[in-house]
């Protein structure tokens, strides 16, 4: 006999397919459905099936979207472009309140390992922008590991000849941190990248 | 501006309602669904509609069915009865593949600090089972804590003058566990409840 009957097996199977999500914890999930009351549990499904029907990607920067293009290429300063790797990562931008100026999501990095080329990610799409003229700076976000550090170089030599001032975020200390549990790697570029104060 | 668009914060905010997911985690869990197909977001919402849908509970014992009656109480030895708190209790007690016979699921456990008293469990759809004779033994199973010993207690002097032998589970030190970490409570009850060997 199954432990469990057929309806429950089902959803603990699927919210198994959740990141970081185990047998025991999708369990107590799925009890935690049953528990709700009916409204609950069709306002959880709806959420789930209204975000795959609604959120696309915006027809400018590739950032995540309900129209066809999203609220920062909308409203705000389009003369500075941050070029990162995925939408979750302007979100982690914009949780910053620091930064005014658009996006560019390649959805991807070069990685030949992966077979991901410069074709397979959003490149030539940023280049049209830059052909149009108006934007005086593009900061290359992508991720400090080796293929984010690969795009970022990449880009940033066909980006240079089309006079458009390229940046690259700062490696370092991170804040808060101890010198004794940073990794080698990061330490160094810390030292060789030093500021006068 | 809202960091996130306004279907991706409301899947985040349903998420969250999960037990022990923070935002951060409910974020990961969105993003999930966003990168799922159509078709896998489509079914995870089936799955979490259809569990309130077609779940119950057993007429007989209270414990989790799709139909009448319980797949347990359908098949297995009705002259024992397991008396647990709620219904995952079963599933935990069915993991074993030890016990044969059949249970009663309570809903809940004598408390009266939560305003919960012997009326508001169970207690008399158990006698009525009782009442009906061929039970030989019934095994308290709810939890090893103050409520749950009550809750035994109190279920046992109703059940004894019924000519009905009723048994509790053993407590003592949890297999595997060190002595040095065991409770005082537990080790003390392990003393006192030891057994000749």
């Amino acid at each position: 006999m199954e432990v469990f009957i057929e309806p429950i097996g089902r959803l603990i199977n699927e919210f198994s397919k959740l990141p970081g999500v185990g047998k025991k914890t999708a369990q107590r999930y799925a009890y935690r459905v049953i528990s709700m009351s009916e409204e609950e549990a069709r306002a959880f499904a709806d959420a789930v099936v209204d975000v795959k029907r609604r959120v696309r990607f915006c027809r400018i920067c590739g950032n995540f979207t309900d129209e066809d293009t999203c609220a920062v290429c909308r409203t705000r300063d389009a003369s500075q472009i941050c070029v990162v790797k995925e939408p979750k990562d302007v979100i982690a931008l914009e949780k910053l309140h620091e930064y005014q100026g658009v996006y560019h999501v390649l959805h991807g990095v070069i990685s030949p390992m992966n077979g991901v080329g410069p074709d397979d990610i959003r490149i030539k799409e940023l280049l049209a922008r830059l052909r149009e003229g108006n934007v005086k700076e593009v900061i290359m976000a992508t991720n400090p590991d080796v293929e984010g550090e690969a795009t970022a170089m990449y880009i940033a030599k066909l980006i240079k000849p089309l006079g458009v001032k390229v940046t690259r975020i700062a490696h370092g200390v991170p804040v808060g941190g101890e010198l004794e549990y940073t990794d080698e790697v990061t330490l160094a570029r810390a030292l060789i990248e030093r500021k006068e104060l």
